[in-house]
């Protein structure tokens, strides 16, 4: 079995000796140093370079090194070959934390509790009971279903909206197209967690952002297409919306000279809410790859009209 | 039964509305309006002015308003009554809330990426595995006890120490003054959560502050006097710890000039992190009183001798 590491920026240190250590009998290749094309079972991939993967005549298998796969799958050079997302159970936590500790950020008004630390002010400002703190998450997957369950034990009321019925019960359920509005008017702190498709792009707009209650605050650490970036900064400086954390966004890096980055309502991160580590990850690439050789079901294979 | 409510600064309506929907015979009196002074049997305190309480003959109890007892029992005027703390699971829920929201600030580097974002740079820091992060909980109270549960649920790997043994299944105790340097030398974040007490006062100074493993970050939210801030300030300083939340200091509110509004590495917040709410707290007042009436020992009554 030969495995192709194609995730050019993406340090092969960690993967090389992860595989290594679960699967001693695979012989990885990283890209660029390629070999004999021929060879080539599967790929790791990670914003190949288009047309890479079609020098793969004999490739059965291409894993995404990440969990969301709308990149890849835009890509039209994209081979007729199964297609795997990644499952990485530390990606799933390192969400959880990212969303709790701002959706407790945002509760607890530390935004504002930074800037009266900048005018050296000690005033105490109106606080609102946990359980009456509504918090929305869009979104139900993994890493919805494990954040929401993490944001629940704080007491908050949490409900959580999916295109397709989920049964978490822990979460009061809102399900498909029609219930949004009602999800929306709802949720004072919003969290999306959404796959990006073209049915949940744009899934933010003035509209939808319209219907949260004043005061409400965004989290966004799913993709940044989901977000109508206009119209989140139009929500925050009508008054409407409180504040954001985005970890997101529709071009990456963050240009110097956008406005989120001196907005004082925003705090931006550089998209590392949930990163996919070589030791959380690599069994589920190993495991794929003991499928591909047993001709069993792949894991997280992505369906392509639907688009994760 | 009279209760006096003898909380100068305190809105009262909120307690009033609660106490008459728990124990509608109760009368209640708002001081400076006492009136009858034999006729009160309790009274509910927060920062009484000194020899007020002398001034009730037929006083039969001291309800305190907050958790920490330290500055009620330094009142040299404190007349020899049964004192009883609050115990209000509202305090302790939000106690965790604001730890656990810290705990994740520093252990994600939002700092630094607070930082970052001021130079619009787009630049990931390097980041370390939950599971290997360190917590260490100074009590183990009821608030460190809920509070070390939350962390632990996040995969954070928690020890907890404090100076008599408990029994937390969650947590690595460590117990009494000789495990203290064994504690911190593991502890990657500190969370102070002691009562303030003639032992625990000055507990974290500059000794104790080298034990911590280099770039170590602490988060005070029980009393100013258990940190040494001038320790704190040459331990930042130096290069040893790397950051500092602080909701309580020595002297409230934190005077202007004080270089902890100013100070890169540490976030000031204006000893917010858990307030006493009446419709969680008036519960307790109420079983009190009805203990108190029926000859019943107290609840969370202190022990003078030991602080709390």
């Amino acid at each position: 079995m030969v495995l192709l590491f194609l995730c050019p920026g993406v340090n092969p240190v960690g993967w090389s000796r992860e595989l290594a250590a679960l699967m001693p009998e695979l012989e990885l290749r990283i890209w660029p140093e390629v070999g004999d094309v021929t060879q080539i079972d599967a790929a790791l991939v990670w914003q190949p370079p288009p047309g890479e993967l079609q020098r793969l005549p004999g490739l059965r298998l291409i894993q995404c090194l990440g969990m969301g796969v709308d990149g890849l799958l835009a890509d039209s050079t994209l081979p007729p070959v199964p297609v795997a997302r990644m499952f990485d159970p530390g990606i799933v936590t390192q969400m959880a934390e990212y969303v709790c500790e701002a959706v407790l950020y945002h509760h607890r008004r530390l935004a504002d509790y930074a800037a009266l630390q900048r005018e050296r002010r000690w005033q105490r400002l109106p606080w609102q009971d946990t359980v009456r703190r509504r918090v929305g998450i869009l979104g139900l997957g993994e890493i919805g279903a494990h954040t929401a369950r993490q944001v629940q034990r704080f007491g908050f009321a949490v409900a959580g909206w999916s295109r397709s019925p989920k049964v978490l019960e822990y979460v009061a359920g809102f399900y498909g197209d029609d219930t949004l509005p009602a999800f929306l008017q709802r949720t004072d702190i919003l969290v999306c967690l959404l796959p990006l498709t073209p049915t949940t792009r744009d899934i933010l707009g003035a509209r939808e952002l319209a219907l949260l209650p004043a005061g409400a605050c965004v989290i966004n650490c799913a993709r940044g297409e989901h977000l109508v970036e206009a119209d989140l900064l139009a929500a925050l400086d009508s008054g409407h919306l409180a504040g954001a954390t985005l970890d997101v966004f529709r071009q990456e890096p963050l240009p110097p000279d956008h406005p989120f980055w001196t907005h004082p309502k925003i705090r931006v991160t550089p998209h590392v809410a949930g990163l996919t580590h070589p030791r959380t990850a690599a069994p589920l690439v190993v495991e794929n790859l003991r499928r591909l050789q047993a001709g069993e079901p792949l894991l997280h294979r992505v369906d392509r009209v639907r688009g994760y």
